[in-house]
């Protein structure tokens, strides 16, 4: 059987998976290519340092050229974090005429259409399955399965270590910091949660996964975006109590020539699948016009699901597929009319709403004037008795809103804000169209 | 940009789906492909039929010689359903030097060795996306996405129609004729609905993934089966305040180097994603060595959502990737070592057993030994007081089991049945693993 020669570059978590699968089964890997995916080279910055894999005599190196000078390495898979010096050896390797695998949203989010463009330009092709959503093919789903449909809407919920935080919290009452620290003892989430729970990571899974989706034209700090560092267990609880859970939901949908996203802590109807994803799981519903929706399911980092994704791009390819499937992407090409991003203001939303009043005599008159004033329509009160021991004298009040607009009830928070009646800043979710 | 000539052949319900998306949304298909795919031929046995799409003039034809004798034409999606004229309508496809697009899974099921042998010796490929799951792209997922993995398990739900009466069941209360019934006047079930509610479609289906998935050479017939005719209320009652949902559950799993594989209504905990699959949907969860649980879930039937597989198909086709993944596929090929079908005795679950029995003493000690005997291990027992109508003075007795093979599960059955204390059969049904 013919080989294709392979490099790694980068033999961190995903890296060392990638060698384990290549290395322990190259009989299916090669039964699936219809040819031998060889490793030929790892490149690693410390060739001392101790790996959980044994890497054949003469693979491991610290240097690139290795590659760059080896005309029958043809595929690279770049499994190293961050954008530099990750983006240069990216362009370094398709000048090499190499075509090249990745796991870096980061990378893609940030220099997607340069790296795009260049690989255009030489011929070659980039495959990514593994940038988003690490073990559930979602890229290779939208971008190949579904093309007989124009997608309507994806929303997802693309960030295990949020995920995983929401799920303690909800399942167990614990609070934010706590529930952090534990994800964080587990493996969950880094040293520095910050691009996790802040909602950067998952704004550029879903700015990836808009492009394909879509064409639109938007960069991820663009997406409006909100992390869950300020979610409270007690609106997790209030949500629990009308039939919700609190995800960290990532939306994209098609309206008109424009494309409404949005990443915010949302409320989920229970029995939704979204709503029932738990730990640090990720999934993705998709709706075609032809196909209705369609959910995915699976884990959405780690290091063997994140390797099954960037073995599988491999094979891809070292077939063929990926250099047919590449040149007629939508993806940061000029080739479509591009779509745009709608004003945020415009998106309709139901919302969940609480406000820590006082306790006085016509407050509830003054406040609930104030969101019909914005054009905020009510749809159920729920007013909580004060806890005794608040010095306080508050109450809780937790609004459910009709669908109204984004900037509607921006309008309302803001004044809401202002109103010597309340404590605190009002709290507001959107609550998830079904 | 360049053209590719397209065939259909049929036009019911999925070739009209087909006809709509490849004229109405040419531009999306073309972007797609890089290259148009244009629709030349539509043949139909009768021209005069009034159609729900208008077909363009010279474009629709009784006479399967115009693609036959036609070069240009590269593609052909065969959408007519049954095995006969279909096979030989697609060998003659295939020998014409046409790729073949199918939807149809009783033709493979049955077929299959002999078509895609065929269109190896003749350089042709097959695309059958479409035959299984209808929107859910799962053959590609199969196929292509998780070829990184070892797939050691697939659990899927794959008849709309079953799954619709069961729901109805679950939901109303419904008794299994009415629902079955409802599920007719709606268009879920054909007019003549044994091959859906015995098991058969399932049945050919799940053939068609476990070789995909597996590898094993099962004819359809040969797999333990049992539909969901006899599927009575008070079962569905029962398992529903035990916490289980039940479902028609096609399994495939591997064990050492054979394939356990059954289908049989099926205890399901409810909050397990197969468990909520409600109405006409399918869902599938493939488990794979490095991927760990991928779980899929939307349209298994109907116009628009198979259409899309089949104009998916198309576009691979027309685009190349087909022909290199149906290169590599282990689908009825003699290039790997196959595995087989395990004995059915041997597979391993826990079991719901229901008992309507004689209210007298010394009963329950009798029948629970009978099930000792038997290696059967019994995990809780919950007895039912006889309704007040009942003549006979029966109560009903609700047994769960601990971990049992299917062989001693048979065996204690076949006793009990003969038992004296036990009126009409013993009700058995497994309890899914997780």
């Amino acid at each position: 059987m013919e080989k294709t020669k392979i490099a790694i570059i980068g033999l961190g978590t995903v890296g060392t998976g990638v060698a384990k699968l290549l290395l322990d089964h190259g009989d299916r890997t090669a039964r699936h290519a219809g040819r031998i995916p060889w490793l030929e080279k790892v490149i690693v910055r410390d060739l001392e340092k101790p790996r959980d894999v044994e890497i054949p005599t003469g693979v491991l190196s610290d240097n690139l050229e290795d590659i760059v000078n080896d005309p029958e390495i043809k595929v690279v898979a770049q499994l190293i974090g961050g954008t530099e010096p990750a983006r240069t050896i990216m362009l370094q390797m398709l000048e090499a005429g190499k075509d090249v695998v990745t796991a870096n949203k980061a990378l893609l989010a940030e220099h997607g259409a340069e790296l795009f463009d260049r690989a255009r330009e030489l011929d070659r092709c980039i495959a990514f399955e593994a940038s988003v959503a690490g073990g559930i093919p979602i890229v290779t789903n939208i971008g190949q399965c579904l093309t007989g449909n124009q997608i309507t809407a994806l929303k997802g919920i693309l960030n295990g270590t949020c995920n995983y935080i929401i799920t303690q919290m909800q399942q167990h009452g614990t609070d934010y910091q706590s529930a952090l620290k534990q994800a964080q003892q587990l493996g969950y989430a880094e040293a520095d949660p910050t691009l996790d729970v802040d909602g950067s990571d998952t704004a550029q899974k879903l700015a990836i996964l808009s492009h394909l989706a879509f064409g639109v034209r938007v960069h991820w700090q663009d997406i409006p975006l909100e992390g869950i560092e300020s979610l409270q267990l007690r609106d997790i609880q209030n949500a629990d109590r009308c039939g919700y859970r609190i995800k960290l939901l990532a939306e994209s949908k098609l309206n008109g020539n424009a494309v409404e996203m949005n990443i915010a802590p949302t409320l989920v109807r229970k029995g939704n699948p979204l709503a029932e994803v738990e730990d640090a799981f990720n999934a993705i519903r998709v709706r075609g016009d032809a196909v209705g929706p369609v959910f995915f399911h699976g884990q959405g980092a780690g290091q063997m699901p994140t390797a099954s994704a960037v073995v599988a791009d491999i094979i891809d390819t070292v077939v063929g597929r990926t250099r047919l499937t590449f040149g007629n992407l939508e993806l940061w090409s000029d080739a479509q009319s591009p779509r745009q991003l709608a004003p945020a203001d415009t998106a309709v939303n139901k919302y969940y709403i609480r406000l820590q009043v006082n306790d006085d005599p016509g407050v509830m008159a003054s406040l609930t004037s104030i969101i019909g004033r914005h054009g905020v329509s009510i749809a159920s009160i729920n007013q909580q008795q004060t806890q005794s021991d608040d010095p306080e004298n508050t109450v809780q009040l937790v609004i459910m809103s009709h669908a109204t607009t984004a900037g509607a009830i921006k309008a309302a928070a803001d004044e809401l804000k202002n109103s010597a009646n309340i404590k605190g800043s009002p709290v507001v979710m959107r609550i998830m169209n079904s």
